[in-house]
């Protein structure tokens, strides 16, 4: 039995590692709930899987929780969290909050050397040296839960690091993939909302269609795999069936495959290095497909992909300083205060405002990470 | 440094391996040449890679070695590769050979342990049962060169044996893949040897172009990775590209990619579990091929295939027979003493009228070879 501490239950990562779990009870229990203000939604999880440890974002939700449940250990806030990361009674450590507010909660699992299982981007983009360098140190491996990632580390089981020639991540090219820059400057939120192959949160798939995503995607690779960015490839495949590949030394190129559904590489992050059934997923037929598509990636047609390659090779505070920018900016287009080509814009230029600190701390990323949102937020005209 | 025993030396795969050994002297020496009678050819590559052993078909192409390189060590046939098999100066066992004379040098190479590399179809379609069984008494595993076995031997690394759902092997569909069966009535042997991708001998060209290949190659699956033939599955890809995947029971899918090089699998079974590099092969660049396809097959269309797994199913000498009734009509077909489609009545006809023996020995298996070849050259009107 492996007991789960799942941070962001409440959010789509979170509600489908439920219903994995749900699928699983004889393999999994959950031993720790964490969630933001969302209680309405987390209650019902509580009362279902009846968690030793419950975290909220506020004293508010905190006492609706209590009043709806009884329950009688619950936290609040990032030392909840730490706190749950830290407890021996989790085996399992699943980071799937939205920004960089379980950072220090991950380093703690890391710490206490739990199975941590990653789909929070900020984790590895803005913090990649600290998380990587204490995987290392207290040699806990961290196991992606991104499709692309699972796909790369499944191509990477029972291979070896120095034999690897690239890593090629495939991007379905969003929204907007049939349009031009031109046809760009018309586009609205509802239109960027329309994701052609998979079903997520509004920020993700904003920046599915700004390619952004992909270029957090890459940081991450560099990151979780070890690998330098000039052995990092993107490449542009409509369909999303091949969730990426990689080339070793010898031209052989492996690659996983599969129907668009993110509770395959959640349950294999919880269940590796076995692979279990899964209800409800179905095969992928590619012969019903009849056929997959590939494109070259034009770097100035997704110009957000290209400042993540160069703040990911430049290193230092410049991936948290683009992150929150493109947080900042993608919220502000989701309010319909500026425009789709404004978030390439405001990316740009707090890259260029900002002077790069090498090796920040957890400190200076938080730091850095205000101002630039404040940064951006003045952009405005 | 790995010591190799290559049997069919002047075959396509023979001068392959020899190759890639060329290209890594560092890591890999030759201790053994095995070829038939092609004199003309097998004596540079002896002079070259100077192996310890030389063993020839029969005495006169013996003789020819003898005097045009004095080799001291010149066996001949089958007790030759035998004794080749036993050596322990020999490190690796590639049997490259065509059709089953190289059968009891492989069970003899399981015996004492080598690395064995299986480019020869005959060995595991025809005595699947016995080969097995030596290679897990004797905890020999086998390594398939073919390029859509290497596929699955390398999606399966690191998985476990039980989590497979099914392993699906493509087909390029071959020469007449495009053609209906009332076309196929007028092809000939020139139309047959186009193959579309792959540059191979005549006799698994004119396979391809029937099935019939693919049909061996789903019997060497059943055999190598001890599957059922329901989860053994064939998948229509025009271009190749895609050499083989496997479906796990979480609905993962893990695929072996690159470019059409037999080079790739040759050495992966040499160098395995380590990648090395391999010059003169090209990386597989998807952004250059745009697109890739992929059809259900037809197993009315490609009877052979049908007739393939129901052999494989019935099993004894069921195998044996379809695999000599196939090699016979091939060669008849060669010879232009039959039409394309009499391949495949001749190995129906073949089925039909033996009586399956289970459990067949080496020497059943030997006699119903012989046996079935003679019947089927009576078919001929």
């Amino acid at each position: 039995m492996k007991n789960i501490a799942l941070l962001g239950a409440t959010g789509s990562i979170g509600e489908q590692t439920l219903e994995v779990i749900r699928q699983h009870k004889d393999k999994f229990s959950v031993f720790a709930l964490a969630f933001g203000t969302n209680a309405g939604k987390a209650i019902p999880m509580i009362r279902e899987f009846e968690p030793e440890a419950v975290v909220t974002a506020d004293e508010e939700t905190r006492q609706k929780v209590f009043e709806a449940t009884t329950h009688k250990n619950i936290m609040v806030g990032s030392e909840g969290m730490v706190a749950v990361a830290k407890d021996p009674g989790a085996d399992v450590f699943v980071n799937a909050v939205m920004g960089s507010i379980g950072l220090p909660a991950t380093l703690e699992a890391i710490r206490s050397r739990k199975r941590i299982a990653i789909a929070n981007k900020e984790t590895l983009v803005t913090a990649g040296h600290l998380v990587m360098a204490e995987s290392r140190k207290y040699d806990t491996p961290l196991l992606p839960v991104d499709s692309e990632h699972s796909a790369i580390f499944q191509a990477l089981n029972g291979e070896r690091n120095e034999d690897v020639r690239r890593l090629i991540i495939t991007a379905s090219g969003g929204s907007f993939r049939d349009k031009t820059r031109e046809e760009l400057q018309g586009v609205n939120v509802k239109d960027a909302l329309n994701h052609p192959n998979w079903n997520m949160g509004a920020k993700i798939t904003v920046d599915s269609a700004s390619m952004m995503n992909k270029g957090l995607e890459v940081i991450e690779a560099h990151w979780l795999f070890n690998m330098p960015y000039d052995k990092i490839h993107v490449l542009l495949h409509r369909e999303s069936v091949i969730h990426s590949l990689v080339e070793f030394q010898d031209r052989s190129v492996m690659a996983q495959l599969g129907s668009p559904d993110m509770k395959v590489p959640i349950q294999y992050a919880l269940s590796y290095p076995e692979r279990i059934p899964l209800s409800g997923s179905e095969s992928l037929e590619l012969e019903d497909l009849a056929e997959l598509h590939f494109q070259k990636m034009d770097m100035e047609r997704f110009r957000c992909l290209k400042f993540a390659f160069q703040a990911g090779r430049q290193g230092g505070s410049m991936p948290a300083v683009l992150n929150a920018a493109n947080e900042q900016a993608v919220a502000m287009f989701l309010n319909e205060q500026i425009s789709f080509l404004d978030i390439e814009a405001f990316v740009e230029r707090a890259l260029t405002e900002h002077n790069s600190v090498s090796e920040p701390s957890l400190s200076d990323i938080i730091e850095i990470d205000k101002e630039t949102r404040k940064r951006v937020e003045r952009y405005v005209k």
